[in-house]
């Protein structure tokens, strides 16, 4: 090796192909065995020698080189050496550019499949959280300033429809990472007449590429799945931004697990919420690398050109950020514990009501805007008294309007957030049909609580 | 309006979302004057006076007042002073939050349609290209080195493949979007018998929100379309790079038409590619989008915030940059000459043929890493001897394998392309049966040519 | 005009270069006519051609013509309009490429001095609200977790310092735009004896470029803007965070003035601080230009290419998103009502003595992590029995150490801040010494308060 | 540790900053001492202690434990083990937030200084390239076309330029990161007399920090890093680009040595520029990682927040980046071969001369707007009969203008070149002189050609 040739060594991180890069070779060696391309013979002491050197590295007893640059070298002079000239016979009809497409195509639908089932851990976390508190009222905000009462399970099942979103992203990824490259060669297409449609199938494609050209240069999976990431982290921030909120002491509004804070080394009183605020940080490690993989392939012309090789650790960097933030959060949100006597008593908290005032006019035939008004006068008329609307009697309401009755009392945290009574509305009962759903949803997911 | 209070107005650019706006007020009313909320006197007015408001804002007779900050507000105001209180009705059992998450959705459906119809134009003028020299053979290049002969159509469908998978994601992003939020109040819904169903059918929508807080908090949809469309100017980027490439004198491959260069105001023959420089630099511009939406929405505690105000200038700009950027294309690709003889000549020069050297030892039944070094010698011979393959004679041939034939002088640039002759691969039968399917593909959009 | 001509026009935004592209032009005139290149008669008559022009732009009264595409044509033929054939003149020695980098260069150096002007004003609005709460101690946080007392001019001047920062790196930007690039023609340099000595010091500019070709291609100086943007806009991202918390009703710390925040329509006591969430929603704008840049740039070979125009909105939106958050800033800050009561209360609530109580043992010679293992036993204890660290009689604090003494019971927020008493610490004199530093600061800098 | 304790983990990537660590702790233990806070004997026993730890890493002897999450813990670990109790006073007056910032700062300052002289040593090289050839002539472009003759030499020193306004930049950042944190305790500084200027001067850094809580919140110097990082390679990426370009066939300007190639398996005279198409692609990168930054900076409310801990693998991975580009430009610009007969055949070809022939005509007393309109017709005429300007005779030119005399023939791409004599332009004396201040500043700092 060179003074410089550690600039274009990749093997210390594509390594981690090497079931995929194993799996595709095996594939092309039947294929090839299988279209008389080569003998059965080769093919089968090919085959042979992949298994073994798949075993060899699971076992890590495989003699990694790093002057053989990369993973494919470093299998392919392995092969050499365990089944001699055969193995030269393996590369026919394909060329580094379509075998490396190929397993880093099936790199990304393996991990997206991963991703989509932690995301379901996650989601059963949730679902579970918001069973568990299903009835506790909290103050929903607004601009981080109380507006509403909302139910705890609801809230949680915000994020529900987040991460559902985010599955949905994941499997769009898998599809469009499932085309099979092999077969594109280094940039032409192969003087072989080999089976592509045979490939596929044998490495569970369901459909093969349609030109060459655009398969051996194309990393739109990558950056589909870095772009999937990136909003899930960004939902993970915001839950994780909640979560050190609600961990102050000003908010008081839950408990972490001891093994998801850190204390102080001489307060054990003290729960830093690190984990939340990590995986708030490591949003922007997911972002970097979204803008990374896209200023790469900004202004490339076709086909491969060595720019691409950055592909890799954006995405493996990625994955090992965004799989254990799902661990991490699943465990996090099962052993949350909400005080709910906190969440309560600020549910229904002086002018959170306002609202459902205006709407109990509107109700008695006052037109919305003009019901705004008599509300509005009637905080300023709290606010200037030092009162909370909890504060006021019959007679002060009727200085307001006379539509006021006796009813007005019935005004609560709990009647307000129970008049929210549509669908996607936070009334116990449509919370309660929503987490009927959502288990459905995780149950039929095999995620069933 | 205070000092500062420019710094919150927006309506010089939330305006262009008018027509979604009112088409959201009117199904709205309608819906509240069905389920009896309020009457429909009342309804029939609001629905005029949008009405008339719409006909005066296409007809630039509307009286827009940036003291009222936002469109919503202008238009409120507007149809108090057309119709008088019933207007006042109108925001019954809705909110600003549920309200403009709905119009953003509306128009990002609507631009994600207009995306997909300017893609599929640029589609076809790359079909119409690829047809129009179908058969004119080019060096394919790999690390912008000449690699392999290509047919030039072949080259052209790399793009169609791009643009095909970008119309898949703009159709993921419509379905994205396709939920309707109102119905979802401020943040946990209304206190009103509203029908959201009612809704989302007037207004297009194939479902509706599963939970208010998420309703009025999510612009995922917003950076689904971000994100799309950064893929899809990377697209260009790569597209525009090689048409700046083929353009220059060094290369000599294509014409740009007039309409599409901008000369010096001396050289009348002087042709800068102005078009595909701007849409390259572009690309950072979009890309800078994703990136500001990604930052705006890191970190942000559930509901509203009013940092989300921040969705509508990246979102436009994005759709003012994109939707120009297809009909440029559009034009320019059907109006480049290619040379024809400029790029066959060079479509088999020299060494571009040596992989099909070693192929060929390689069907006489070589081992493929043994042809390899054969070919190696013989290359290595060819450049101490100053000459290229194309002037060697069977002797030379024969000093590095008798296994060549006087069949060897039938590798040419034609009998390469012709040779990959596999699905996705450049031979000419192969390139034209993806031309039929792209056509079919066109046709059943409504794009045929 | 053709079709597609709007893709290239940048009049809609380029004219607001005028001020500096006719200072340019007038400049390059006095110098073509020094040099002898053209006459002093033309050379007269093109400096009041300009003068005109600058009139009837300032005016409004100027023939803008879309149709003429960017500032440059529209200058050029409203001069030939005003003066006849000696405005063909003023082009000799000159180029586009030189001359819109003069522009830029000019109109850089102008915001970077203007971005300072307003820095100076939010650091004088901190400065004062540092005076004017100076003895006010509150809560530190790590973790967002109250961690140690300290006083409000601390925390108000931790902001003082980035700004100080930021001004240094807007200073920087100054002088790294002040290189004048005129004179280097369209690449080359220019085949006139100019003297862009004489040119430099008419416009201001302290060196000229030492390499043509560099000149015309570099936008490092717009990237340096944007760059210090970024890091300016993060700060406020971070006191933006930081308000929006003390102003909700969970922490209650300060009261922002009614012109800085958004009511509810119906709760004249919902102060919404929007202007603090636009401001830390509007860094993500500044982030998508900086990163918008830096791909435009990335990949250009040399020297001038089309792609480049993209640096102006991206600058000019920064620079009319950071100056009005500049002024939002100094106002909101001036106006801030502290809740003095509330946070002395919180300041020395239960745990946050409990390093002061270790730092109390190591100053009677206990070692460091001893101390620490003791005053951690004591909080276990608190925690176990349900009482505050201030709840402890000193028979409590010898079943942990013989160390502790009556004076004990001296450890307070207020002597917990006292002890803090080195440079940079939060000790009242070390605060106040840093006050009369940053003051003197201000005073230096002409904003003295 | 925990299931999930990895998620926390940093030693893996912070153990690189142990040299800083050491030097940081060793200088607080004299500190310690010299101000009366600890014994004399203890910090001879500490500074002994943490020799001997520097020692076992730099040695690969040192028993690192995972278990222990980080480099402070490791070391301190160790050093009790070493020493016992004396190594608990080491953490007297200090805390892991001002250590870890000072730990950063010192790094930050060290690489910033090797990215320096990195930058020299490719500056190095640029100028020798340039004086080798300091007199050949080549196409100079804009918009990729070829638009004026430049001195091969003017074009290297025009990335001179670059790279000297790059190590201005970390010249600043070094300027930036010198302040001292230490003495800022956990946030609100330290109870002990300590002596915060004492450790300065040993550690080398020219002043302390004024603000308590600022010191440990701040990250802006690595930021500062990785923005000047990113200006950097974006310079690369130009010249990269270039370096790809010119390998072409197409361009066929320059050669690349061998070990900055890499080759096709089978032709030998394949040399893929694969380590510039690497720079290119790592722009990317470091892009990517000043994003992450800044995003992981937005919005974080003071003081220390454990998102804090991404800014090491940030930093370090662009350093990691930097450094090797630097190392790899150097030696393959100075291995650079440079096709002189093929640059000089094509610097004045056909139309690059029109300009100057227009020039040739304003020198005659045509008003310049007039001398183009000329020189338009002109080269409209020669396009329209198939010849370039060099195969015009004298009638020609006088079907044009009378002011062409028998000089224009001496108007060649030497003499367009010759004629850009002013200061930075490509004249050859122009060249030279600068080439000459070039050297006296490669000399200067110490890399003298």
């Amino acid at each position: 090796m060179s003074q410089h040739s550690g600039y274009t060594v990749s093997i210390h991180y594509d390594h981690r192909l090497f079931r995929h890069d194993i799996a595709g070779s095996t594939a092309h060696a039947r294929m090839l065995a299988k279209t008389g391309i080569i003998s059965q013979e080769d093919a089968a002491k090919i085959v042979d020698g992949l298994e073994k050197i798949g075993q060899e590295i699971e076992g890590g007893d495989f003699p990694w080189d790093p002057a053989l640059e990369d993973l494919h070298m470093n299998i392919e002079s392995r092969l050499h050496h365990l089944i001699g000239p055969a193995a030269g016979r393996l590369h026919t009809g394909r060329s580094r550019n379509d075998q490396i497409a190929l397993d880093m195509r099936l790199y990304t639908k393996d991990v997206a499949e991963q991703t989509i089932q932690g995301l379901r851990r996650v989601q059963r976390s949730l679902a579970s959280l918001a069973q568990r508190y299903s009835q506790v009222l909290m103050p929903g905000y607004t601009h981080l300033q109380r507006a509403q009462p909302v139910l705890f399970a609801h809230h949680m099942l915000a994020y529900f429809q987040m991460f559902q979103r985010d599955i949905t992203r994941f499997d769009d990824c898998v599809k469009r990472a499932d085309t099979l490259p092999l077969g594109s060669g280094a940039l032409a297409g192969v003087p072989y007449p080999t089976d592509r449609d045979f490939l596929a199938k044998e490495l569970g494609f369901s459909q093969i590429s349609a030109n060459s050209m655009d398969a051996v240069s194309d990393r739109d999976f990558v950056v589909d799945y870095l772009s999937a990431a990136s909003l899930t982290m960004m939902h993970f921030s915001r839950l994780a931004e909640e979560l050190v909120l609600w961990s102050s002491r000003e908010f008081g509004f839950i408990r972490l697990e001891d093994a998801f804070t850190t204390g102080s080394s001489i307060m054990p009183q003290k729960r830093n919420p690190d984990f939340a605020e990590l995986a708030r940080g490591r949003t922007g490690r997911v972002y970097g690398h979204l803008m990374a993989m896209l200023t790469v392939l900004k202004g490339l012309p076709l086909t491969y050109n060595r720019d691409l090789q950055e592909d890799k650790e954006a995405l493996f960097d990625t994955v090992d950020t965004l799989l254990p933030t799902l661990e991490v959060f699943q465990g996090m949100l099962a052993g949350l514990e909400l005080d709910r006597e906190r969440v309560e008593s600020l549910a229904g908290e002086s002018y959170m009501l306002a609202t459902d005032l205006a709407d109990y006019l509107v109700n008695k035939g006052v037109p919305f805007r003009e019901a705004h008004g008599i509300v509005k006068d009637l905080c300023g008329f709290c606010e200037s008294n030092g009162k909370g609307l909890d504060g006021l009697l019959l007679a002060d309401y009727h200085r307001f309007s006379q539509e006021f009755g006796q009813d007005v009392f019935q005004i609560t945290a709990r009647s307000s957030a129970a008049a929210r009574d549509n669908p996607g509305g936070t009334a116990p009962q449509q919370v309660s049909q929503e987490l009927d759903k959502v288990r459905r949803i995780l149950k039929e997911a095999g995620y069933g609580i």
